[in-house]
């Protein structure tokens, strides 16, 4: 008896990925020991073709997307990274090429990020391609970074740069100049795992900023049941992004608001923020300094006369 | 500023169902203190409307079915369940009561089966109804059940009654009469949880039928280098299956291979029959011999005459 196509495309695409515990993905689940005296951290996400990505993005950075948004969360968390389970469903008439590029890609994150394929599910859809993926960390007890814990007064932090991977998506779709570095912002977040495993104790709070920063910050100043206020001209933008700003001001909410930014926004306490510029030094990745957590709700982006700039979006919504 | 609706809708569907280490869903992952000493055991599967469940099944049996499927991948395992993350893409204009009996689903089956939610995404779609669910469960070191380690002269043996679920879609999608029995063994499968648990150390090799038995059957005799026969009278069928198959007898192979069975298929020393029938009375299900596993290859089905039946379809593939 001949076994079904997918076996072959898993042992072909996917066996090669898969680490110790995964047992060849020929068992009906994986085993892990995890390891001792640590607390797990676990999180998911999934990602639809048209949604997430342009249905045209290479394969080649579909399944790197997917693994580093989720690395992301990890380092929101702080957490060192471990393994993941994926499931995929390929649109009917999906080529081996295609999968091979796409399973390519994952190996060299895997490589960059030292974590392994654990098991998942290969299945085909009518519809668009969608793939959902969940990422394993851990961290020592109690050492997580966590949303709640700013305080009035602590400093905002972001790391990297924003509004890179919004203003990728408009210029792979045509509505900005062509960029090959907004581009790649947009199909390969870089997770800040370094800089996460550095701020476990020193900053008091942390997310990554997925959704857009108004929209992301706000999420942190509302668990500290506090405000927030960003200056603008303090957000720190790439080349490409500042002249795209200069070029066209309007574009300072898609900036602000647009998403897919992962970067890490943290709250720190003023004294610390040595320890903060030094635990980006070593972690390789700048941090700056962009506002205060204040009295009251809501977030507010000021401009550099100290007035409160409007935003007429407020981040990202699927429904 | 308020919050996009996405986040109303978790919090109202979703965070109900989160157990403690969810930390509400509102960070960026969970965290999870693993029992101390154990091994964990973890399996994804993804789920897309049309393909794996009809369209217009009832969303309070959905979510069941996406958790029960893996929770037959840890009952193959002999795990005992922990907790799951889940991904879900609605189709846009899903409504609120749609998703409220989906968690409702849910609800019911994490009480029934001692689990909680972690953790995962919400996301929108234009295509089918996609689900992915991740499940973790654990074992005592070394002890998970494994698909290798089946000897030539084993007991072939399988849980429950097989072919209800594939008689269930043909009875659901009117290619027999309608049947409450065949319907709700598709629509919920039965993971055998508590025999996995009683299987480990006893059975020599076990997995769940969910491609059909014939093909899973085989992944246990190609595992342990060998072949298998199966008596077909001796494979348990219930009540309505015994009816449609003594209607029509060329259903037999639809019953012997076409899946979405989510019994334990499993080997045993002959000398252990006794152990395993109790292991099957003190989880309350049935256990049968339905064949044994011989020199060779391949899975050969017996008449009551000793003659090979010939089997046309070869189980589940999706590509």
């Amino acid at each position: 008896m001949a076994l079904p196509a997918e076996f072959g495309l898993i042992a072909r695409h996917f066996a090669p990925l898969a680490g110790r515990g995964a047992l060849g993905l020929g068992d009906d689940a994986a085993l892990l020991d995890p390891p001792p005296g640590r607390t797990l951290v676990l999180a998911a996400d999934a990602m639809v073709a048209g949604v997430h990505f342009l249905p045209d993005d290479p394969p080649e950075t579909l399944g790197r997307k997917l693994l580093r948004v989720n690395l992301s969360d990890l380092a929101a968390m702080g957490a060192v990274p471990l393994a993941y389970l994926m499931t995929t469903a390929f649109p009917r008439g999906v080529t081996q090429d295609w999968i091979a590029a796409f399973a390519a890609g994952l190996a060299a994150d895997q490589a960059e990020f030292g974590i392994e394929l654990l098991g998942g599910d290969t299945v085909v859809t009518d519809g668009p391609a969608t793939f959902s993926l969940t990422i394993l960390g851990h961290v020592a007890p109690g050492a997580a970074l966590r949303r709640v814990g700013a305080r009035p007064g602590d400093e905002v932090w972001v790391s990297g740069s924003i509004g890179d991977g919004a203003l990728g998506l408009l210029a792979l779709t045509g509505r900005l100049p062509a960029d090959v570095h907004l581009a790649s912002r947009y199909r390969l977040p870089r997770p800040r795992v370094a800089l996460g495993l550095r701020l476990a104790g020193l900053a008091r709070a942390a997310m990554d900023v997925s959704d857009g920063l108004v929209q992301d910050l706000g999420h942190l100043a509302r668990a500290a049941g506090c405000g927030a206020v960003i200056e603008a001209a303090a957000v720190p933008l790439s080349a490409p992004a500042r002249a795209a700003l200069a070029a066209d001001p309007a574009l300072l909410p898609r900036i602000l608001a647009g998403g897919d930014d992962y970067e890490l926004v943290f709250a720190a306490d003023p004294a610390d923020s040595a320890r903060v510029r030094a635990a980006g030094a070593e972690a390789g990745v700048p941090v700056t300094r962009i506002g205060v957590f204040e009295a009251g709700e809501g977030v507010r982006v000021q401009n550099p006369a100290g007035d409160d700039v409007p935003l007429d979006v407020s981040g990202w919504s699927h429904f």
